[in-house]
């Protein structure tokens, strides 16, 4: 994603919670709990949930730092633990050109560690007073996990919903996003009616995002993606190209059809095939999410601090990469 | 444990606390998640930490039982989640005599669901209006992770000191239970100083628990611990009568050759020596925890109430499995 022009704008804060996600994990008791939880940070990340926060913050003019702050390193942590685990499900060697906690440590180290990071997230969610911001991210922490367990038990099944799908994303990804709006606006002191807003942008971004992310699994070059294209189809999850690509009765018998043995070229002909049939369709439903997200945006009070976060919609809506 | 009597004593309130916690896992949201988690609810267990927090809780006449419950219940879904993943990292294919969720659903949906009861616990805790509370229970979960990382790295170190293995027995037992009963005050509105006793008595009590539990796996019977005796150390886990053992040179070289590989022979050669040199030894190290859980009851107000403490230390002081 191109989101640069946002790092340049606050570049500040974001540094300082780096220092403090680096502080946190530094200081861990164990030295093996340090090295495994440095190792992930170190290996960086665009941390899109604590800009969210910060940016939601922003739009009061009494935000605290030090809450908006805690609330980030709050939600960055909980999404490195659930990054953990998904890479012993995926038996994921490399993680932004490092490699994974599970490779250099083995599967076991990686559990443990992904729940240290969630038992730190927790000494962070305790300096929040609010009871508001407590009750949303543990709703959304509990959707999270259930959304991890749904994908795997998706896996193959290519008669599920495009219901199922949504609803899938929806935990996976968009809810997590969702409470770094809504986190924003509690702890910068926003009305219920304000946060419950930032909090449904946050929602419909975060579908965007990963119908987004979803086609780009097909339309991307290998190059771009760092894997080979049609990787979530291999790896049997149904994705909303597929769902498109699949009204096409004959294309749907030979998508059914995959497997983790299906052979590359077969792949790699299916990807060609969903391209045409389903990428632009899906496209257009990330688009109408992100219609709903400025919709949110415009329903707020009009300050000058709303820019960057229209700027988030129209870079997604342009994403290609 | 023989804690029969104690449950004669409160029973209701411990199925409340079960009904509560098949609410909970009963409610999820995704049809695999309530099978897994049910599973392992249905497979029992002493709820001792429930059992603590209640007892603590009861110091007080003006406790309420709904934040009691909610404390109990929080609780306890720390200690399933940090069980699943147990079962995972020991491969363990039976706890009860039920089937684990390892075994019957395999690793991945181990781990997830192990993420969805810690998570859920989340929500518990939510409930719980004092800060103090949320402190406690962010630390000990924190001190949890730490512990099973560090047992993981521990193993089969046979050079590590007593002071290591204090450490960690402290951080995977010992603190959930000085939680279960520093809750238990706090929930129930007792002042900072009692609930800090009740919660270095659950610590004296765990850490008394846990060398009696390690005692056991060289004393007990293949029938009373369902597991042929000796197993901690042919898994690696060294333990407080493996330290009293190892004082005498010739066994401590015979220890240090155990690996994964050692014939069974040789472990129940050892067990027969541990047993001499190191069990009792290692009792009356329990002994002295006791000892130290009584004096923070004495130092508590003496109500009647504190009866079922008391008979709990004595109870463990006897253990015999």
């Amino acid at each position: 994603m191109k989101l640069n022009f946002l790092y340049a704008n606050m570049q500040k804060d974001i540094d300082l919670v780096e220092k403090e996600l680096k502080k946190a994990l530094s200081g861990a008791a164990a030295e093996t709990t340090s090295d495994t939880a440095l190792h992930l940070l170190e290996a960086g990340g665009k941390r899109i949930r604590p800009m969210f926060v910060c940016l939601s913050a922003r739009l009061s003019p009494d935000a605290d730092f030090g809450a908006v702050k805690n609330a980030s390193v709050a939600i960055e942590l909980i999404h490195m633990a659930s990054i953990v685990h998904d890479d012993v499900v995926d038996d994921a060697d490399l993680r932004r050109g490092r490699e994974t906690i599970k490779s250099k440590w083995g599967n076991h180290i990686a559990m443990y560690t992904g729940d240290f990071l969630f038992a730190k997230s927790l000494e962070y969610m305790t300096e929040i007073k609010d009871v508001a911001a407590h009750k949303m991210l543990s709703h959304v922490t509990v959707e999270l996990s259930t959304g991890e367990i749904e994908q795997l038990k998706d896996k193959y099944n290519f008669d599920q919903s495009v219901r199922n799908y949504l609803r899938r994303i929806k935990r996976k990804t968009a809810l997590l996003i969702a409470a770094s709006c809504g986190l924003g606006g509690i702890v910068s002191g926003q009305s219920e009616a304000d946060y419950q807003k930032l909090y449904r942008f946050g929602y419909y971004v975060g579908m965007a995002f990963q119908i987004t992310d979803d086609v780009l699994d097909f339309v991307g070059s290998e190059k771009e993606l760092g894997k080979p294209a049609g990787e979530d189809l291999r790896q049997g999850n149904v994705t909303l190209p597929v769902f498109f690509a699949m009204e096409d009765p004959f294309l749907k018998k030979r998508i059914c059809q995959v497997t983790e043995e299906t052979p590359a070229e077969e792949i790699a002909a299916l990807v060609e095939e969903v391209k045409k049939s389903g990428a632009k369709k899906a496209e257009d439903i990330a688009t109408a999410y992100l219609k709903k997200a400025v919709g949110m945006l415009d329903s707020l009070p009009q300050v000058p601090e709303l820019k960057p976060l229209k700027q988030i919609v129209r870079v997604l809506d342009k994403r290609n990469y």
